[in-house]
């Protein structure tokens, strides 16, 4: 069987950090015990590290990047749920090449940015009237095949949206997000996982959008489900709490566990509005928080409590939301950086261990693994058996900190490679200029 | 006169944009009115802007980024003030050769972001036991050179440097900054003014360090002192303003205006921590404020409260300062986006004119315009006159919103240019690969 050895002048491999480790693939992509005397690749002036995991995105918002940053005509102020309109309009707009362009435009960059795999939280169903496609899959496999087309692994997270909210009218700006009832939800998704099978680098769950965007039934009914892998928006803004305590006499982390979703195989994104014993409460359950420090930022959202998250025990992973920055570096950074502004002092997330990279590999280890696991994917760290799915950066010559480079110091990301296979070399992904062109067309196009 | 005629897609002059404007600079640089018929430089795909000012730069702590970012080991927390022991460390191990390389370094990467004049806040001026180099200037001259190699236009920002602190203990590693009076400091940079003019870049300006390292008569003399141009470290950490009502039963913002310095030509760097009379205060003395965000964050800092201080009425500018990350757009966004995060709301500096590129405008004009009347320079906005100090982004075909894609679509910078000479095309800078090599040499040789 055929193998490949590389040999970067570092390797972070399962948590270890290696000058001159060697890192061998076989044919299957699969990461393999180095075997004695084999010629090794060298890969100079470069690290390798396990490939980065965007555990949230919502692929087509790139199309309104720089397009929502400032008030309104006639408003005095501006917040997420204004936002959530001119979003909404891009929702409107695009047509299934759209969605498809748009997808793409966003998972180049992510691969440009060391990201190997992507949880794509996806809510745009169907046709503008809310008429289900002849395919009713037909967006959610142009996002897929936009991700294979770049090369990325994905996790489509089919969203289930029920209504605007609780006692709160119809906005039919929703309509292509809608499904009727919870078991036709749950049925849709499992007819888009056979529709999809096939591909080892793709898979599929079930994304109950927000305690919002679904009622107590549906959220009972996911939770009795066999879906293993569920992701929601959870406690992003604190309007969302309010209404949650309207609805239901609970704040929503208290609602998921009422209705069995907060368990291991969830996790819940953002969850920013906590208090101490909804924290306790996840750290109990085996569910996991995603942050998504950049577009937290950009609405306006606050600061993910990572350390209290992490006294609970709470497993971490990262993603770029939004879109208003792609890099899941820059996201790992930006926690920190958050914390740190409001806590008033530095290395909040510091393990504690004494380690020079013990941040540093923290924060890394969120944006990989973290993620691998928040989207039950195999990988994130290298180890042997684990798929091959890594990327490298530029190390200049006699440093020997990758994991700093990585996440503070802006390295220059180089190569990426998924189950062994380069999307990216030496920065350059083959679809990049041709997608960018065209998408710029179709931003110019979508300008109101 | 030989006239060169650049014309963008679209062109930001004077607080107008252009689509197809031209710009004409003039064979000294300048700015002038565009002869009729002249025929025109096509710069097809870009955007052309006036340059960004980097209004507070510490160059050599360059050499720290990624080293400073985890607990050191033993303790259980990491602030502000044991940040500054590695920074002292690194200050205290670099010679002159080291000095100018770390600043070319921080100078490259700063052309390669669009910045076209840098104030740099230099405080490492003597030897490691604090005996003066044989030309008392010698460091000053170092940085000045490496910024004049890079081509940038700078205000070399001499900083007078006490104590230790009030009632604090001398710090050997503050040995290299000490001037022994206030007289003395004030002839050394009248002294460096005359040995540093001939280049019509290069200008200085004093910089009391902080209200912490010089005490009261200090102040007083430079507040008599014709010194037109001076920066100061203000209300960064809790602890000044503490330590600045036991020495002087008054706040630093209150001891600035009581010692004559809170005027006109003075920026505050930082002004985090003040109180709304000290923003008052500032407001009705025309003094500015200069916010250096990602620093803030990385130091654990706080927000700087600029839509408060912009009610009072105070130029706002911004700076890179430590360089854990360098760029001008970025800091303009990070302002906008802390601002978000501490607030729940989005827009916050919108101007509220109503104008849809409105917030963009605002952010950028404090990265440009903010910038050059900090640094008491000429320019700014590429009005007819000033000079010819610009650079370019690429701006994909179709899109006409080149402030935004500046400040919030990470637009790629093409080309820099000072007084019409480029220092970077296409993205290159002749110095830049050569110096990343010997920075990162360097930067080995000091790892511990």
């Amino acid at each position: 069987m055929s193998v490949t050895v590389y040999e970067p002048d570092v390797l972070v491999a399962n948590g270890v950090v290696t000058p001159r480790g060697r890192l061998a693939v076989d044919a299957a992509g699969r990461v393999v015990a180095t075997p004695p005397g084999a010629a090794a690749i060298r890969l100079e002036g470069k690290a390798l590290l396990p490939g980065l995991v965007n555990a949230h995105s919502h692929a087509f918002q790139r199309v309104i990047r720089g397009r929502a940053e400032h008030l309104a005509r006639g408003k005095s102020a501006d917040d997420f749920w204004s936002w959530r309109e001119t979003m909404y309009a891009a929702a409107t707009a695009l047509d299934p090449d759209g969605v498809e362009l748009a997808s793409r435009q966003a998972f180049v960059e992510m691969a440009l940015a060391g990201v190997t795999a992507v949880g794509e939280f996806h809510y745009v169903h169907h046709q503008s009237d809310g008429t289900p496609y002849s395919d009713v899959h037909e967006l959610a496999r142009r996002v897929v095949k936009a991700a294979r087309d770049v090369g990325l692994r994905i996790r489509l997270l089919r969203v289930a949206y029920a209504r605007a909210g609780f006692q709160v009218a119809a906005n039919p700006r929703q309509r292509r997000f809608l499904d009727p009832d919870a078991a036709t939800a749950l049925e849709r998704t499992a007819s888009l996982r056979r529709a999809l099978q096939g591909d080892g680098l793709v898979s599929v769950g079930l994304a109950p959008h927000s305690v919002r965007a679904v009622p107590r039934e549906w959220l009972e009914a996911f939770g009795a489900s066999k879906e293993e892998v569920v992701h929601l928006h959870v406690a992003e803004q604190p309007a969302e709490i309010a209404a949650c305590l309207t609805e239901h006499g609970r704040r929503p982390v208290e609602l998921l566990a009422d209705t069995g979703l907060l368990k291991r195989g969830t996790t819940l994104v953002h969850a920013i509005h906590l208090e101490d014993r909804e924290r306790s409460l996840v750290g109990r359950s085996g569910a996991g928080v995603c942050a998504c420090p950049t577009t937290e930022a950009n609405l306006g959202d606050g600061v993910v409590a990572a350390d209290a998250l992490l006294a609970e025990g709470v497993p971490l992973s990262l993603g770029s939301d939004s879109h208003a920055t792609i890099g899941l570096l820059e996201e790992a950074r930006r926690l920190e950086e958050h914390l740190r502004l409001v806590r008033g002092r530095r290395a909040v997330l510091d393990p504690g261990d004494g380690e020079p990279h013990g941040l540093s590999a923290r924060l890394f280890d969120f944006a990989s693994r973290g993620g691998a696991r928040a989207l039950g994917l195999p990988g994130g760290s290298l180890a042997v058996g684990d798929p091959a799915d890594f990327f490298t950066v530029a190390l200049p010559p006699g440093l020997t900190a990758p994991l700093e480079a990585a996440v503070f110091g802006h390295a220059a990301v180089r190569d990426v490679a998924v189950e062994g296979r380069f999307l990216v070399r030496d920065g350059v992904h083959p679809l990049a200029a041709p997608t960018a062109i065209a998408f710029s067309q179709l931003v110019s196009r979508l300008q109101p």
